[in-house]
């Protein structure tokens, strides 16, 4: 276990003055003695908090839940541990998993190891500066319109959200049960790959958990040929606003993908705008975190006054909003799922933009591109793209057909 | 064309103390020329009146919508005419399809054939009426809670309800699209699945309707066998309250199947306490209603002020209700599909009572039994059975997993 334990001593050193840890488990992780003999037995990885492991704190980043302490693994922890992780600790997030940058009150700002100072991103802000910074290959976050594929994108690591249904969110604390995947952070698309497919175990308290298709992983077998892929750049993307560094690299990955023999071309998707279908996506999740956590809403000393409000104006917003922003959501799922009946692949950029100062208003745009997995139950990819500008990295984002897991990987280990 | 002849004839005799049609398009039922030579060809079919036929009206059985005139078919109604059907008229249905009597304020009481007098059951009324009649022997219903099944029960004909997604539903007057389907009301569990087989073209326009499976048919090739067959009967629907006779008559089914080598047997199903899982979806499916037809709430003159009501409580009760109504209803579909996976078909009463006299009040638990199907999204279809005290008959109801058509059919003609 030397290398824990320099992993460890490594977190006590770093890890100050990047706040990915809320909680080190020393004590349990060098107790821990790793399972078989699989590709990831013995690797270290960490813990977004608001998943349970038994013994350790569930915060969540909200004030009312801060001595909460877990007294068993949610099950895809327990999945986690069968394959031999070593669990190091807990990672910071932002406030309720409701935000994306990870300055969460009463618990700090977690800084981006790439450039202190800056937001990681979030919610799964910590997950990702722990892979970025070395302290973890990988690391679990959860991902409601883009919680997991965001940070992955500000610190240049690999996030993987899986298809609707596939990974269990018992134990988890909720914030939106349409939109909430649990998923996987990591330093390689392999390592993203084995961990999930480690979290892939039976969970009977999710009305949403169904058993994964026969024979299905979530890696390839074989490295992935990309010649014959139909791959589509959705125009709704291609006309909005974002950063120019990352519009090339999108472009340089699109060119990459061509010449290597595939098809890549825009396609359309009028059911999806990607500013409207957010708004529906914030009113849904607001009104289920709303329904889920009453008690908060009101009680100044649970959450942040921003969270608060948030809840109360998903409670606030009467069933025919509701309704009608169910509904235009549907009508997204449904446009992806029959463009991905004709394409292998959607590609676009994470985000529109890179990392930001911490400090600095949040940009309202931030999931706009990520959300569109969350509404239709897709698995999305996203990976770390060099940015010709030579400032923070770029990152492209795979979107597959349900149940495309190993396509994703093995298309982003062929890019990589 | 002189059988179409024989039964407009019928209709015109018969029908003024029945009221199964609202319109009858005699002259375009003389004028069409049947197509193909499939089983289906040439022979008469009514459509619900919240179904568009081109030319004809689509009242929805509401006052707001007495003079809409469609000006093309439903696409649903388009693979009725390509099978060869003649279409003889519109059928008399519960307004706006909330609700199970069929009497209907401003367009008149529907008559149950089997009893004068008596409810035929709704809010797909008039199609049952017209196959007990014997005016045509298929007839298009929709079904949000129960409103095919229930009125064939009450009727003594078969009555089929798809899998979720598998019959498109543009140009049908929505109440919920989470519950809504267009179903197939017939003299004969084959007639009932070759009508909905028809109905299955494709209908980019409802975000719901997805491709069917590669193969998919609605109607089996060769008789069922029923040796080996897994089969359950609820629990919850056993301890519910219901017509002695209609429990015997479950019974007896059961003993008929077990009898042919299936193995039925109880099964638990604790997540579906039936009467909540009924105001949940009555919750739903007003909220839902009032998302879609907000206009009608607040004018007398649209519909009754008991419709009108019923949608004013959806559309008030709150967010907080509708996610908590939402999220139980998930649950009930988890449990169902979970269940699914080790029994092929569930077996029970379509509903706890037959027909009773219009003018009486209607028993709040009608569609219980039947809502469970809408609720998972599960193919279901009812099917007459000898009452033992020599009354109205029975129905009972199988419940099969998705896109399984073909065995509820299947088993249907194994037991009839």
């Amino acid at each position: 276990m030397s290398e824990i334990h320099a992993l460890l001593d490594r977190i006590a050193q770093e890890d100050g003055a990047i706040g990915a840890f809320w909680q080190v488990d020393a004590a349990g992780a060098l107790a821990t003695r790793p399972r078989g003999d699989g590709p990831l037995s013995g690797l270290a990885i960490g813990i977004k908090d608001n998943i349970d492991v038994a013994g350790l704190q569930t915060t969540a980043g909200l004030a009312a839940f801060r001595h909460v302490v877990a007294t068993q693994d949610a099950p895809c922890v327990r999945g986690l541990r069968e394959a031999g992780l070593v669990i190091l600790g807990k990672l910071a997030m932002h406030e309720g998993a409701l935000g994306a940058t990870t300055d969460t009150p009463g618990f700090g700002r977690c800084m981006n190891p790439l450039r202190m100072g800056f937001t990681p991103g979030g919610s799964s802000g910590g997950a990702a500066a722990a892979v970025a910074a070395g302290f973890v290959k990988l690391a679990v976050g959860t991902d409601t319109m883009g919680s997991v594929r965001i940070p992955a994108a500000y610190c240049g690591v690999v996030g993987l959200k899986p298809t609707r249904g596939l990974v269990g969110r018992s134990l988890v604390v909720p914030l939106s049960p349409t939109l909430d995947a649990v998923g996987m952070l990591a330093a390689t698309p392999r390592l993203a790959g084995l961990g999930l497919q480690a979290m892939v175990v039976e969970d009977l308290d999710d009305p949403a958990w169904r058993p994964a298709p026969s024979g299905w992983r979530a890696v390839p077998d074989a490295p992935r040929r990309l010649a014959g892929l139909r791959i589509g750049l959705p125009e709704p993307v291609l006309a909005a606003a974002m950063e120019p560094a990352l519009r090339a690299a999108w472009t340089a990955a699109a060119a990459r993908l061509r010449a290597a023999g595939a098809i890549v071309e825009p396609v359309a998707l009028p059911a999806w705008d990607p500013g409207a279908a957010r708004r529906a996506g914030l009113l849904l999740l607001e009104a289920e975190a709303a329904a889920l956590h009453p008690a908060l809403i009101d009680d100044p000393a649970a959450a942040s006054a921003g969270f608060r409000a948030a809840l109360a104006y998903g409670r606030d917003a009467g069933t025919t909003r509701l309704v009608r922003a169910q509904f235009l959501l549907r009508q997204v799922e449904a446009a992806a799922l029959r463009l991905l009946d004709r394409y292998d692949l959607l590609l676009m950029p994470t985000a529109p933009q890179r990392a930001f100062a911490h400090g600095t208003p949040a940009p309202v745009d931030q999931a706009d591109f990520t959300a569109l997995a969350n509404f239709a139950g897709l698995p999305s990819l996203a990976m770390p793209w060099p940015a010709e500008d030579g400032g923070l990295p770029a990152s492209i984002q795979l979107v597959g057909r349900p149940h495309a897991e190993a396509l994703l990987v093995g298309v982003a280990e062929a890019l990589g």
